[in-house]
């Protein structure tokens, strides 16, 4: 298929809402495959270049993938004064892992995914994404559910990052939404530790799961500070949550954040800041408002459930 | 149809790029006609209730309009000390005036939108959208073209807000997205005149007019503020701009600013206020990265053209 | 919208099976509204032109609905030797009612249509279907349940003709398809009378329906013929099936069959003549032998359900 | 995915007509590339089961092929005492040379196929198509364009059976559907030579290029005779076309011809029968009209040109 044909044959297309869904003109199939635990697709599309799919749902897009995971993993990690062991939950495709990497405190990193088989494909399929990030000393990596792996640990973390797929229905990510996971986090946290974690939606026409996650994070921590940024891969704001006993990444100053970058990461960041923290954290008052007044609390027995 | 029904029948394909389109589920037709200068649909979706279509492309939406016609006005107007003249281009559905009229300091409201059919329609179809505000004897409605209206004028405004479609190829709103139409606005504003407008789409992977609108701007204004918000209904960020010979949004406070609004706007805003005022104009790195490197200056000669 | 803008914005999308989706674009939404019994659209199709739909399916569409109703009514019409008293279930369009007044035979016909709404809509907006028909003095209207009306009556008529909409889960016609109503319909018909009816897709990957009308009429029929012919507003093959306790009409050699139009039929038809009727009857071996093969009775226990 | 999956994530569009689209859900993607000549896709689709795509256009499909092939081989090769030269041009998948080689008298099959790539990826991919008749000794298989091979040749056939893709524009079958070309199969067919050939869509509203190749043969043959079949993955009546010197398929009786392939076909045919011949060749009344008044004629200047 040309680039400019009008006709494009192939289509992928993401269901946003019963009443919503969005087609992308697929290149070419990459890979096409079924895990144990979910689908997994590797595309080249018309309008976001290489995406990984689990499921049906783009986890990250070539073309913006550094706008989701630069903002998933500095907040917490910049204001943690010195990260040194960090546990990632997920992060299939490594980019997270490549983000927290770039942070010359960090001496181990132990990442634990569930699906093998997602990791080798994106390993295969997406050498942007990981650059080699795997192959680093400092990484331990585990297949393992991360909730069940966090329970059985004695392991604490300066930095927690959760970077896990949609709670869908029966998914394999349902159990890692809830209060009884949070308060595992918390337990495998170093007192002054910091998670940070991507959290659903943060559009104003879809908004529960992020508020849901918000209200469930305050009965378990301290400080919990929801931001936001727009993937446009996604069609929509994105919502991220860092929640901490001590660390409120809220108040860092722009200036002072620009000289932790400058001093701490190893590498120039594309999308992150300090004035892009600021748009991040200064939620618009109508979204500001729904999070005040949420109030679910989202635990094992009532799971959240992603369209 | 009922909501929940899998198999919705009708659908609004919304064309984003040549790889990308979002299929809206349809409730109801309300109506759909063909004007002198477009064609007119106002359609009760399933994603985002009763939007405004014209040639093709949904202008507004009930569930999100707030957003993005408050965003619109109201950083220029607050800017400004006190607006008594107000100009506005396009706005058919009639929410810019129904924001700039909120503004207690408004005594005239010259409002010039080309297509009476399309005011009409509103009128009939939008009542929560203009909420009656036609009938304000502040306004002044005009039927032209708002650029020969400014350059056949002689009256001069505090505030010109400026709400059109996208810049269509051979539609309408081509020839008022140019240098030479922004010298005319120039000249229509007070010394301490603002203006401020919608700058089409401010997303990552589709900024090329945004870019291109603010590079020309500045070889007009002295003070040009670009800035952004999220609109659901158009599945990405949207870009809006301030311009001014002396005037500078970008530089009021959240406190100073929401005291602003306590005194000067006669109700309520849903969406902005301090704190979503700084959100706005703090640009995320790589998007502002994009705005200090534009160059384009668009001219009557090489319009732009929006996909 | 022009007919040529490869950009359309409306589409009505026919869902053929969980696999396959068909997408009309939309010129015009003539008429959208909900009756008491289902939903009904008039919708001007850029692929069809004016298409009656009920309940998301297309009924018929003004550029092919004459092939579907020569090949409904006329087969059965010109078997009987002289049709005189005739009666419709369903064909709220008025074009079933159309064919059968142009057999001059006729004296009387009783049509039963459910939906009065529906009929008013196609009074209105599909005026070249009916032709109107519904002021022949001949007709006689009644909007009510068919089979109610037949199981009530005590008339008995020379030929009967079936165009219900499908058996959809929950609609209205479910119980028009089954053992009991043919049973119905056989004891209204004269000794020498005949049904014909629309038997639902009648496609090489969609036949079970129409296999299953067929072997439920074996068991009420003596000579129970089926037919197909291409519809090509359906996207595919439709059944039709005539039934009786003594007419054959796959016994009607070519000549004879173009003799008897000449003779009865007082206006050319466009679709359908002798060698028309040969190729109907023809059923291809693979199809046939599905035919052959088909076992199932329906009942009002186990009506059928279509997709 | 699972195929009871409301939510089909991959879909491969046909565009049928401008406002027509068809869409099919894909189970997998089984091969996507490009060759010389066009694009090439082998998918598994949820509607039809795995099917050849060409320059984004199904060629066949493995529930419906054999409807397909049977259809555009036997009538020819029937009609004909005994063919034992066959000459194929086109078909790639290797099924139209399955059926000719079902005939006991064939000694020789010369297959000219312009894509070496489309043919090795249907060895390798579709198995159930050619069933091995690649490796069939009577068959000779040349990778050229089958017009220059024909114009080349001196060598004279019994059957020539015409098996091109659509004449998409700037597309590789484009002369092979002009009086030039059938003016060269004549001249290479012995003189009781029969051709079969596929001529595109003969659905009443899409039946330009069918009755074009018709007029344009009927400038070249003696005896014409088109006939049709409904192929579901096609969603449409399906064209095709014999043309003869001297040999009449249309005269052959059920009983002779069911005669004919009981000693001439070494398998049970599944479609292709005495009865499946009649409705074949039994065109109704509307497209037989059309048929008779078509008056174009397809030249190399003029080529027809598909959707």
């Amino acid at each position: 298929m040309k680039d400019d044909d009008p006709h494009k044959r192939l289509w992928f297309r993401d269901y946003i809402s019963p009443g919503l869904t969005v087609s992308h003109s697929i290149r070419r199939v990459i890979y096409s495959g079924q895990s144990k635990f979910q689908s997994i697709e590797v595309i080249d599309t018309g309008s976001f270049g290489v995406c990984l799919v689990l499921d049906g749902k783009i986890q990250s897009s070539e073309s913006d993938e550094f706008v989701y995971h630069e903002a998933l993993v500095h907040p917490g990690m910049l204001t943690h004064p010195g990260p040194e062991k960090v546990f990632i939950a997920g992060g299939g495709e490594g980019a997270t892992l490549r983000e927290v990497l770039t942070h010359r405190s960090v001496k181990k990193v132990t990442m634990v995914d569930l699906d093998e088989e997602v990791v080798d494909v994106c390993r295969r399929f997406l050498p942007s994404f990981h650059q080699d990030s795997f192959a680093d000393p400092r990484v331990e990596l585990h297949f393992a559910d991360a909730r069940k792996h966090l329970e059985d640990s004695e392991d604490s973390f300066d930095v927690i990052v959760i970077d896990l797929p949609d709670p869908l229905d029966k998914g394999p990510a349902r159990l890692l939404y809830t209060q009884e996971f949070y308060q595992t986090v918390k337990q495998r946290l170093e007192p002054d530790g910091i998670m940070s974690m991507q959290a659903e939606p943060a559009t104003w026409n879809d908004l529960q799961n992020f508020t849901d996650i918000f209200s469930t994070l305050k009965t378990v921590f301290s400080i919990v500070r929801p931001y936001q940024t727009h993937i446009p891969s996604f069609l929509s704001l994105w919502g991220f949550i860092c929640a901490s006993e001590s660390l409120d990444p809220a108040n860092l100053a722009p200036e002072e954040l620009n000289a932790r970058i400058s001093a701490r990461v190893s590498r120039e960041l594309k999308s992150y800041d300090g004035l892009t923290n600021e748009a991040m954290f200064a939620i618009p008052k109508h979204i500001r408002h729904q999070l005040e007044m949420a109030k679910k609390i989202v635990t094992d027995k009532e799971p959240l459930v992603a369209y």
